[in-house]
């Protein structure tokens, strides 16, 4: 664990620009957002679609599994600089895509001196996670709001080759869906599961979070209305995830829900209620005297 | 309401490429999961970042709220051609790209003929929303999944200029956030209100649905292995979102919550918790005869 609190570079594309006091570049807050998330938003851009007379202008998204890790240093913990391994529904697009050099096609517009450095290797990828942790209703709809947690990482995204490395990430990510997972289930991978499981390694150039915690805030012209605060309700709706009580599938034989994985329904259902209600009082410490 | 189910063209750069069983392209799959998704995930690419030297190779995500409607027929309902309009926390970033011209920068590799028409008006955009429904516990690591709904669209993005359509798509999207909260608030906004809010419509160009459900599937070779099946947990642990009990903020003035949003809230919990549990048991047809 580093002794102080590291952060990602401000980067002009990785920036908050908007309700810059929520901000974070913390990479601890980054990085939990992060792997807290059971669905990652990963976007890029397809430089050549094969089947396509010309190239799409739009980038894509794909949700996706995965989970920061380090490899090289297994013990790092989440304020560590790390990896982001991705795995799940890796479309077979995204997968060749990251195979070929980078090359500069994804970047538009690239007529501006000075030339600029190589790009690191890799498909230059974008990743997101948000979790939402309540609708916040104020006096006027433009005072509405969410408590939320979202982070944003940039990166260069590369297929991992070392057959270790990947049964590393594989690991991390079943790991990540229920702590234990890997050990309790059918391991190690044979050799057509390995061949078929595809691991991508994204080295993070940049990212950023914003959180919003707290009650609403409106004007003072309408908190001061009293037609209008005599008749809106005020407050906050809090948000959170359950994980319901597990259903057996058709060919399971194990008669009881085993103790690693009734625990942890247990725990996340206490953590992420307590958290939503929490975020629903706090006052966010406003540093920068903005508004909502 | 149309009277046969719309579909999205299926365009390269939007097609499904794996488990295709799972795909759909139906407008009212589509836009339902779009519509249900609190947060939205924005993708586009910034051609000219002001404050950089040279342009940033990432595409990039911002969380953002919005719904499907009709300006024009505002009694259109899910299955039909419809807009998507974005509110929240536009950043200022997308709010001025979008209001330039489009033009054909955002589009790498543009060199190939024949020359590609010229594109539509606005900024080209990616959004994506995703429900997760449940984790899918299986024998191996590798035939784990999630029972989920996810939804992806593609459009280009320009801002609301004619005020009356602004408040059509405000109160659209604040009745998304609750049923009914629009009328029950301060409205209208206010000339200020007006002036500082903005609001994007995305003209959806295509877009796809991926749905799974039901209980996991392994290998064969795996469910008739008495040492594995006899040790392993194979089922599904339901995952869906809770709004808790309204907490009252600091200024609210109304003692009771109000109907529509306790019966809001109470609907709401009770669908998603079928919706979670009725997925973990539902068998998927599958009709590629595909596997897991």
């Amino acid at each position: 664990m580093p002794r102080t609190e590291l952060e990602y570079p401000k980067e002009p594309y990785g920036t908050v620009k908007r309700y810059s006091p929520r901000a974070s570049y913390a990479l601890r807050t980054i990085h939990t957002i992060i792997n807290t998330s059971p669905i990652l938003h990963v976007s890029f851009n397809d430089p050549s679609p094969s089947s396509s007379p010309s190239p799409s202008p739009f980038p894509t998204i794909l949700p996706m599994l995965g989970q920061m890790g380090s490899f090289a240093r297994p013990s790092a913990d989440e304020g560590d600089v790390l990896d982001l391994y991705l795995h799940g529904y890796v479309s077979s697009r995204l997968i060749n895509i990251s195979r070929q050099p980078s090359s500069s096609s994804s970047t538009p517009d690239a007529a501006s001196p000075p030339p600029p450095p190589p790009p690191p290797p890799g498909l230059p990828v974008c990743i997101a996670a948000s979790h939402l942790d309540g609708l916040v209703l104020a006096l006027t709809p433009n005072a509405h709001s969410y408590n939320y947690r979202s982070a944003i990482l940039y990166g260069h995204a590369t297929l991992v080759s070392d057959p270790s490395e990947r049964l590393y990430a594989m690991q991390l990510i079943t790991d990540g869906v229920v702590p234990g997972r890997w050990a309790a289930s059918r391991v190690p991978p044979n050799k057509g599961e390995m061949a078929s499981t595809s691991v991508l390694k994204v080295r993070i150039a940049t990212g950023s979070a914003k959180i919003r915690q707290g009650p609403p805030g409106d004007d003072k012209g309408d908190k001061e209305d009293e037609e209008v605060t005599g008749r809106v309700w005020t407050g906050v709706v809090p948000v959170y995830q359950v994980l319901g009580e597990p259903v057996a599938g058709p060919y399971n034989e194990v008669k009881e829900v085993p103790g690693y994985l009734g625990e942890y329904v247990r725990e996340t259902n206490g953590m992420t209620r307590e958290a939503a209600f929490e975020a629903a009082k706090e006052v966010v410490v406003k540093k920068g005297g903005e508004g909502e």
